[in-house]
C-alpha cells in the first residue's frame, strides 16, 4: 500500500513495491487515456530549492498528464527561506496546500526532514549527493521496457562511479533481482566506493567485477550505463581536466557491443556519449527520459491514492 | 454582489460582504468538492513584483482547487517593466489573458493604480506597508471557523504593532463586529499607530488597552495573534536585535493562558514562537495556513461570479 | 494539414494556411466556450531563454483557454544549459514531456536548429532579431478582425523600420494579399532595409513609398503601425537620444488622421504613443493583444490536431 507514503530514498520501496509501480508504469506506456483524469483535483507542489529544470519538468508533466495541477518553484532565491523561515514551517505551510510535494535540494537529508513535518506525501527529487529515487525507478522502469524484466543482466557502470549517486541507487536497486552482474568500468579515481561494495553488494551476493578498459568488456554488456563525469565533485580543475574525456562512448566502441545492448544515460550528458551514437538503435536514453515520466506519473498515482 | 469587484483594501468589502466570504468559505471547508469545477475554463494570473511564495502558492491553489487555472510570474526581474513599460501597461495586457489579478508589490498604491487600468478584477495581495486584504480575511475565517464567530473576543496583539500591517488591517476589521476587546502588547517603539487608535478604534468605540507585558495580560485573551519582528522595517541594527526577542511566546507563557485560546501568527516566524508551542493544541498558525486557502478560494469564486 | 508542422517563420505558413488560422481565431472569438476543451491533456511547454513576460502569459493562456497545461521556464538561468547541456539535447528532453513548445531565445536560428530536434511541433516565440511569427499573426487577425479582411488596405510603419522585425514580417506577409499598399515612416538612419525592399516587395509588385513625415502621410492610412525604438538595438547612446524621440504619435496627429485608421502596435511602448491617444476609438493595440490570444490559441489548436 503505498498511498500516503514518502519517498526518500530508493529502499523506502520493497521489491515488491518496485514492481508495482513498475506495472502500473507499463499499463500507462499502454493506454495514457485511461489514465489522463485520475488526478484531476490534485495538487502537486514542485519545491526546487536548487533549479534542475529536467527533473522538475518531468515530475510537471507527470502530474499534468494524470490530470491534475502543479503549483512550486525554480529556485530558493524566491522563497520565504530568505525571511529566516525553517524548511519545517515551509513544508508544514506547502503541504496545506498541496497533496504531494516533489522537492530538490542541494542538502544532504533535507527531504528526511521535510517529511517528518509534512501534511502530504513527499518525493525526494534529489538531495545532494544523496538520493534521487526516482531517477532509479526511472532506471528500472527503461530497463524492464527495453528488455523485457528486470533479472539476469550484465550492466556495465561507467564514468564517475565515486560521486555517481544514480549509479550507487540502481547498482544497490538492481541486486534485489536475481542473477544481475555488475561491471563498474571507471578510471582509479573515480571507483566505486568501498562501502558499496562491502555492504551493500557482498552480502547481497552479487557478482561484479571492477575494471578500467570500457572496450575490454563492452561486448558482455547488456546494459551500459553512462554517467556524466560532474565538473562540480572535482576538487581541483587539473584533475576534472586530465579524467573528463576518459570514457567516451562513440561509434568504434559501439561496434564491440552486442546487438541487443541497451546505452542508458541519467542526463544531462557533456561529451561523454558523441552525438553520432544517438541514431545507433541501441542508444536507449532519450527513450529512459520518457520512460521517466512514465515511472513518476506511476509513482504519483499511487501516492496520492489515485490508483490503489 | 462582488462579482467583477476589485479589492484592494479591507475597508472595500462592508460587514455583509466579508460575513458572505466567511459562509463560503465554511461550505468550501464541509464539502470541497462540490467546488472543484466552479472556476473551470477561468485563469487567475499571478502578478508578483516582490517575491512571496507562501501568498502565492496560496492564491494559485486557491484557484487550482476550484478548477481553474493559473499563470504569471513571481518576481519583477523577468517582467516588461524592464523594457520602460509602465504598470498601467502591464496590467491592460495582462487583464486581457485573465479573468482575476493577484498582485503583490513593494511599491504602496501600486494595486489601486492597477485597478483602474484593469479589464478584470484585482486582488491587492501586498502593496508594501499599505494592505495586504486576504491576510485579514484569512485572521476572520481562522477566528470564525475556530471560536464560532467573530463577537465578543478579546484580542491580544503581541510584537511589532507599529509596522505590522496585518495587525492594523484585523483590527480594523474586527472593530464592525460587536464586543470585540483589543490588547495591544509591544516594547513602546513599536506600539501601534496613533492614526489607529484615534481614528478607527476610537470613533467606532472599540475598548483597548495598550501594555508592555505579555505575562500579564494573556490569561484573558481569547486570541493571541503574534507578529514577526521584521529587520527591513527597522532603521538601525542595534534596535532590532535589542527588541527582536522581546516578545517571545514559549511553553511557560501558554501555562499562563486560557485553555481554549488560540494563537494566530500571519507567517513566516523566525524566532518569536518557539516550535515547543507547535504541539500545544492551542497553537492555530498552520491552521491558519490552510483557511487562507479557503477564504482565498471563496473569494475568487465570489469576484469571478463563478459563485453568486 | 497543419498538425504536427513547426512554426520557425511568417512564411512557413502558406496564404491559404494563414487564412485557415484567422478563420479559426475568428470562430474562436465568437464562441470561445465550444474550444475550452479541445486540447484537454495535451502539454505546452514555454522554454523563454530570454524573458518575455507579454509573450509567455500569451501563449499560457492560449493553451489554458483551450482546456491544456502549461509547464516551462521564463529566463535561461534556471536551464540544463549552465551544465553544458546541448539546445539539441535539451529539445529532444522537453519534447518527451509536451505536445507543443513555443521557445523564446535571443540566438538568430535557435528555433530552427530546435525544429530539427524535437518530437512535437515548435513555435518560434522569437529568436533575436530573425522571427516572431505569432506576432505576425496577431497582426494579421487584427487587422482582419477590424478591417474586414486583409487586401486593399495602405498601411503606415513608423518608428524604427531598420531592426524592427514585425514591421519586416508584417509587411513580407500582407505582400500576399491583393492591393495592399505601404508606407514606411523613419529617420533615415532607421530606415527600411534594401533587402526587404529589393528582395520582398519589389519582386510581388507591392506598391510603397518611404518618407521622413508622419505627419504629411497620415491622412492616407487605413493602418499605422507603431514601433518602439529600442535602445538595445543603438551602437550608441547619442543616437538613440536624438532619435527616440522623432515619432512620437499624439492626439494632434491623431487628429489628422482618418476616422477609421487603427493604430497598431506590438508592445511594449515607452512613449512612443502617448497616453492621450489610448482613450480615442481607434487606438487598437490593447485589443491586438487579445487578438494575440486568439491567434495562438488557433495556431496552437491546429499544430496539435486538436481541431483539424
Amino acid at each position: 500500500m503505498l498511498t500516503g507514503r514518502h519517498l526518500i530514498q530508493p529502499d523506502d520501496l520493497s521489491v515488491s513495491e518496485i514492481e508495482e509501480i513498475c506495472s502500473l508504469a507499463e499499463q500507462i506506456i499502454v493506454d495514457p487515456k485511461s489514465f489522463q483524469d485520475v488526478c484531476r483535483g490534485k495538487i502537486l507542489a514542485t519545491l526546487f530549492f536548487e533549479p534542475s529544470t529536467r527533473t522538475r519538468l518531468s515530475f510537471e508533466a507527470a502530474m499534468l498528464r494524470l490530470g491534475g495541477s502543479v503549483e512550486g518553484f525554480s529556485d530558493a532565491d524566491n522563497t520565504s527561506t530568505v525571511k529566516g523561515e525553517t524548511l519545517a514551517d515551509t513544508i508544514r505551510v506547502v503541504s496545506s496546500y498541496a497533496d504531494v510535494i516533489a522537492m530538490r535540494t542541494p542538502k544532504e537529508g533535507a527531504a528526511l526532514l521535510a517529511s517528518k513535518y509534512s501534511a502530504c506525501p513527499i518525493i525526494n527529487a534529489g538531495d545532494g549527493g544523496h538520493y534521487h529515487p526516482t531517477q532509479t525507478l526511472t532506471d528500472l522502469v527503461t530497463i524492464r521496457q527495453l528488455l523485457g524484466g528486470l533479472e539476469n543482466h550484465t550492466v556495465g557502470f561507467c564514468g564517475d562511479l565515486k560521486f555517481g549517486r544514480t549509479v550507487h541507487s540502481l547498482a544497490e536497486a538492481l541486486r534485489h533481482f536475481k542473477g544481475n552482474k555488475y561491471i563498474f568500468i571507471s578510471p582509479k579515481e573515480l571507483s566505486v566506493p568501498d562501502y558499496l561494495i562491502t555492504n551493500v553488494l557482498e552480502p547481497a551476493g552479487v557478482q561484479y567485477e571492477i575494471v578500467e578498459s570500457l572496450d575490454a568488456v563492452i561486448d558482455q554488456l547488456d546494459v551500459l550505463y553512462m554517467t556524466r563525469v560532474q565538473k562540480e565533485r572535482f576538487f581541483n580543475e587539473q584533475d576534472y581536466i586530465r579524467l573528463k574525456d576518459s570514457y567516451i562512448l562513440d561509434s568504434e566502441k559501439m561496434k564491440l557491443a552486442r546487438k541487443n545492448m541497451i546505452v542508458l544515460h541519467p542526463l544531462p550528458r557533456v561529451n561523454e556519449i558523441t552525438p553520432e551514437v544517438d541514431n545507433d538503435p541501441r542508444a536507449a536514453y532519450f527513450k529512459q527520459v520518457k520512460y521517466g515520466m512514465y515511472a513518476r506519473m506511476a509513482l504519483i498515482a499511487k501516492i496520492t491514492g489515485a490508483i490503489d
